[in-house]
């Protein structure tokens, strides 16, 4: 374990977040509750202070957050952000301490993860491929679940900061790349089945059955799935405010059949759940809610589903 | 209530149980413990037999079963057998008492379980449309869930056989046909997760992880879905000994489908999920595991999953 960590007695190190949104700010919360010192960073205006007025310090660039820490954590929203934090200008990298750690939350390509994380430790500095898994509540109860790989070193050095933050540690491998790898297995599944619970409300709404009741026999029989429980409240109440946007799965999807195609993979059914997050996005919706996906069935299909317009 | 019929006194009425595969005969089963008299019929050798020998009656037609029957249920695989059952040589229509109960548990097109209905109605006789979710050991044990719709009288009648064979029993609305397309929304989903199991399986072999490593990860994911945790053990054990067959989704997403075709209405992730169970059953394994989805994956992409040929 890294020497100038120490969590839980109120001398823990400096823990660097950069990306102050909803999961990044309750990480931070996470880890000022556990003692923790934290400089947050965040290209917002304003943000950054928000994050001082609880007790950690406004950071003016990744590069100045990074200078005294430990351990660095990038909670940014995907592969090319996670470079900027790292290589861009003011990034992080050459401002961390020689045996620093850099833990990347970002859901990657594994080829991404496994190539930010050799560019970094040819420094010598430490590289965790950290994606997540837990929405903003968790986050901010310190009980997300990380899905991580990355060399003993670095798992030592980042370990008092993840028990801050973490409900469930996955260590998955010793080299970064399979961390990722397993969190795009999940988002094949997860948008899938988003997708599919969306096409099988509005097929249930054209049937003319009852929704609530749709829900609540589908919650309690084989047909269920995480996704299903969690997102089609949504439709039911018509509230397409975004908790998590279709861009996303645009995104995450898209990188499950950009990693199937490179690997001569098919993955068909991952393939139609895409199209259907694309013509939600294209319909002007790849900012709401990610449920929008029956939305979009609704507008085609003329259906009076709650919220519909 | 049917004044034939008294459950739980050791006088219960006579229930007829035509079809006695692994879920009829369980059910025939439940039945018995509970005090119900119970004719079985199967057309198998032998296999009505098997139900005499603990302690109901071997029937030799639906005719015959159904010949004191007060409720007959009619354990069968879709809606032609369904048919035969009612209305073929030697079908249970003109047999069964005036005001007996019909309860058909096989999967199909609401459409066409309104139009037995309709056809038995006629006759004075009642039907409860009744599909049901759970597995075999389930049906033994008598805690079935039936996702049924129908008369008030036909409800009443079937009752106290109903209590005897479900733990669940979902009223769903005052005509055949409601029970059906609640059943069919949950099979739209069902065949999509299995399908998203078995391509996510396969997927992650492809990636090189660890796939116990992975079935771990995602049950406590928001990747998980019922589905996925029921079948991905079969592929994790290389099990595709069939305790639910390829052919049984080749039919139930096709219902789906040709449902949502008849209404002007787009499946297309439901659409993708029936196409690799039609390539399964196209590559020889239809009566094999529905989790041989996963097989074909790797057949095609050459992957050393367990049991893979």
């Amino acid at each position: 374990m890294g020497s100038t960590i120490m969590a839980g007695d109120g001398m823990a190190g400096t823990t660097a977040v950069i990306g102050l949104g909803s999961m990044g700010h309750g990480m931070a919360q996470s880890l000022l509750r556990a003692g923790f010192a934290v400089a947050g960073y965040d290209p917002a205006p304003g943000v950054a202070e928000s994050l001082a007025a609880e007790g950690g310090r406004a950071a003016a660039s990744p590069a100045d957050a990074a200078r005294d820490a430990a351990v660095v954590v990038a909670v940014v929203v995907n592969a090319d952000q996670t470079e900027a934090v790292l290589f861009g200008p003011d990034g992080c990298a050459d401002a961390m301490a020689p045996d620093a750690v850099f833990v990347s939350c970002a859901t990657m390509a594994p080829d991404r993860a496994r190539s930010l994380a050799a560019r970094l430790e040819a420094s010598g500095r430490h590289y965790l491929d950290a994606p997540m898994s837990g929405g903003a509540a968790r986050a901010a109860e310190g009980s997300l679940t990380m899905l991580a790989s990355g060399s003993a070193a670095a798992f030592a050095r980042a370990e008092p900061a993840l028990a801050a933050m973490t409900g469930t540690l996955y260590r998955l491998g010793d080299t970064a790349g399979q961390g990722a790898a397993f969190k795009m297995v999940n988002q094949l599944l997860a948008g899938v089945h988003i997708a599919a619970a969306c096409e099988a409300m509005a097929f249930a709404k054209r049937e003319g059955l009852d929704l609530g009741r749709v829900f609540d026999v589908i919650t309690r029989s084989a047909g269920n799935s995480w996704m299903f429980e969690n997102r089609v409240p949504h439709i039911l109440e018509g509230d397409y405010a975004p908790k998590s946007a279709v861009e996303i799965f645009v995104k995450d999807l898209g990188i499950v059949v950009d990693m199937a195609r490179a690997s001569r993979f098919p993955v068909p059914v991952a393939g139609a759940a895409l199209q259907m997050f694309l013509m939600t996005a294209a319909a002007g919706m790849g900012r709401d809610d990610d449920a929008s996906v029956a939305r979009l069935y609704g507008r085609i299909a003329g259906l009076d589903l709650p919220g519909q317009d």
